[in-house]
C-alpha cells in the first residue's frame, strides 16, 4: 500500500486513546478525526484527550457526521463496546459513511458461531456499502484463535488444541484489577458473575473460529468462571486484598466435536499470578508446544487494531476476521 | 472451499513421497497423478513408490504431459530442487499446463530480494496462465519469516528480530545427518562449503521477506557457516563421529538497515544438539519471546506444503509467498 490511510478514531476510552496515539506515530496512517460521546471529551482537541502536551488540531466530536466533514477519511478504528446490541448501529453508520473499519469489539472477532444472524447482517451492510469491517484484538483475535490456527499450518494431523493464558494483574491498570474482581468476597464475585457483569469476553468466539476453520462441528460448549482467592494479604497501587478475598478470576471454555474434547481454553487473570504468559499446545503430528512471554494485553490490543487497518482497507468488502486476511504484521 | 482439489505430485523424493501420502489422507484433496524422472520410480504404481502396501491405481510418469492425460488435475505439489536454474522450467510447465502450484523450493519462498528478475518472470508466467504459485516450507517459509511477521501484528514498535533454530540431528534421517557434514574433518567441511555443496538454503529468503514486509531497506547482508565439532565420540544409527570430527553445522545470517542490525538468524543442526527447538525474539514494544518445541522439519515441511494447497487454489494469479495468503491452516 503506497498511500496514507486517513483514520477516524471512534471511541476515546483507554484503548481508543492509545490507538489514536499509535495512528499519529505511524508513517502510513494519518489521524483525521475523533469521536466520543463523553461530554468531558467532545469539543476538546484530541491531543489533550489522548495525553499529548500539544494540540494536534483535530477536535473530538460527539457524533460521527460532524467528524466526517472535510476529513476525507478512509477508515475508522472502533473501540467502544464488546457487545452487538451496543455497537451494531455504530458499525452500520461507519460502514454506510464509506469507511473501512477495524473494531476491537470482542463479539466481532468471530461472530459466525455465537451470533450468526447479527454477523450476516453486518456482513451484508458492509458488502452493500462496498466496505470492509474486521474484528480483531489480542484475545480474542490472536492468541487463542488466529495464532494457534496459523501454527496448524505445520500440522499433518491434529488431535487436540489447548491454550492457557495467565495474566499477572499486579502489572496492569487499576480498572483491569477491578474488572477481575480484586478485593471482592467470593460471594460478591459469584453474584457479579451471575448478573453478567464479570468475566473475560471472547472465549466462545475463539472456539468458534478454530472449529469452523478446521472443519470441525461444535457438538457441545462448556464454560466456567471462578474466583481466585488470596492465601495471604496482597497490596497493589490500587487494591488491598486480605487473605480469603478475591485476587482475580479463572475462566475456562471447552469445545467438543463428535469425537470428544477438541479445544480447551484457560484464561487466568489475577494479582500476583505466577507464570505470566501464554502456552499453546497442539497435540497431533507433530505435537507442538509454543510458549509466549511478553504479550501484554494493553499494548498488544492497541497494536493489532492499528496494524490491521491496512490489510482491512486492501481486503474485499464484507465482515472479515483474523483468519480471512493475509497475515497481519506491523505496518510503518 | 467446498470442492475437492485434484493434485499431481511432482517429484517423489522423501518429501514428495510424504506429501503424496498426506494428499491421499485428506478429505479435501485427491491424488490424481505423480511424476518422477527416476527410472526406478516411473512406470510403477505410486502406492508402491510411497510405501503403501496396496497399489493406489495411479502410475508414476517420467514426464508431466503423460501424468496430465485424463487426470483433470487442479494443482500440483512441486518437491524437486531448491534452486531456480533447476526448477524454473518445471514450474513454467506446471503453470502453463493450467495447474496451481505449491512448491517447497527454498529459493521460491521469498525470491523478491535474492532473485528479483527470476521472481518477476515466474510471476508473469503465472499471471499469463491465470494460475497461482506459492513457495512454502517450514524454514524458509514459516519459522524464520512468516511466523515472526505474524507475531509483529501485536507490536507497537520493533527494534530487532532474532530467530534461533536448533535441530538435534540425532533424531533425523541418515541423509539429513550426512547433509550437515556428520563425520567429516573440519577441513573437508570447509572444502565442501567452498564448493557450495553444504549449508542450509533459505536464510537469505527469510531476511528478504521480513525486511520487505516491514518496510525496511536491507543495507547489508552477512552470513556465515561453520562446522560444529564433536568433543567426544558420537554414534548414531548412520554415523560414528570421533572427537575432533564434525557433528553438524552452525549457520548465521544478519540483515542490517541504515540504523544497524535488524534481523539475526541462527540455524544449528548437529548430532546430539541440546535445546532442540526454536526461539523467536521480537525486541520492541512489547518485547516478545516465543519458544517452539516440536517443529520437526520433515513432518512440518510436508504438512505446510499440503496445507497451503487450498489457499493457493483460492488466491489471485501470480507468485505468492506465505506473507501474501490468508493464514494457512490445517485443512481436512
Amino acid at each position: 500500500m503506497d498511500r496514507i490511510v486517513r483514520v477516524i478514531q471512534f471511541g476515546l476510552g483507554p484503548i481508543g486513546c492509545a490507538t489514536a496515539r499509535q495512528v499519529i506515530a505511524r508513517n502510513s496512517l494519518e489521524l483525521v478525526g475523533a469521536v466520543d460521546i463523553d461530554p468531558k471529551k467532545s469539543g476538546r482537541d484530541v491531543g489533550e484527550v489522548i495525553g499529548f502536551s500539544d494540540p494536534v488540531g483535530i477536535p473530538v466530536f460527539a457524533g460521527l457526521s460532524d467528524a466526517l466533514v472535510g476529513s476525507n477519511a478512509d477508515a475508522a478504528i472502533h473501540t467502544t463496546s464488546s457487545f452487538f446490541p451496543l455497537f451494531r448501529d455504530q458499525i452500520r453508520d461507519l460502514l454506510n459513511s464509506g469507511l473501512d473499519v477495524v473494531s476491537t469489539a470482542e463479539e466481532l472477532s468471530y461472530p459466525w458461531l455465537a451470533n450468526p444472524g447479527q454477523a450476516a447482517e453486518i456482513d451484508a451492510i458492509a458488502k452493500t456499502a462496498g466496505k470492509t469491517i474486521t474484528g480483531t484484538g489480542v484475545n480474542p483475535g490472536f492468541l487463542m484463535d488466529a495464532l494457534p490456527l496459523f501454527l496448524t499450518s505445520i500440522s499433518q494431523s491434529i488431535d487436540r488444541i489447548s491454550v492457557r493464558r495467565v495474566i499477572n494483574a499486579s502489572l496492569r491498570r487499576g480498572p483491569f484489577q477491578a474488572k477481575i474482581g480484586s478485593g471482592l468476597t467470593p460471594a460478591e464475585f459469584m453474584q457479579r458473575m451471575e448478573s453478567g457483569r464479570m468475566g473475560h469476553v471472547g472465549l466462545r468466539e475463539s472456539i468458534g473460529m478454530v472449529f469452523d476453520t478446521l472443519g470441525r462441528r461444535l457438538e457441545r460448549y462448556e464454560s466456567s468462571v471462578e474466583p481466585v482467592v488470596a492465601d495471604s494479604k496482597i497490596e497493589t497501587d490500587h487494591f488491598t486484598v486480605e487473605a480469603g478475598f478475591v485476587r482475580g478470576l479463572l475462566q475456562t471454555a471447552t469445545g467438543y466435536d463428535e469425537r470428544g474434547e477438541f479445544v480447551h481454553l484457560t484464561f487466568e487473570a489475577s494479582l500476583e499470578a505466577e507464570d505470566d504468559g501464554d502456552l499453546i499446545r497442539i497435540e497431533g503430528s507433530p505435537s507442538l508446544e509454543v510458549t509466549l512471554k511478553g504479550t501484554n494485553g494493553d499494548i498488544a490490543t492497541v497494536a493489532i487494531a492499528v496494524n490491521t487497518l491496512v490489510r482491512t482497507v486492501e481486503a474485499d468488502p464484507g465482515l472479515m476476521t483474523m483468519r480471512d486476511l493475509p497475515i497481519v504484521t506491523w505496518v510503518e
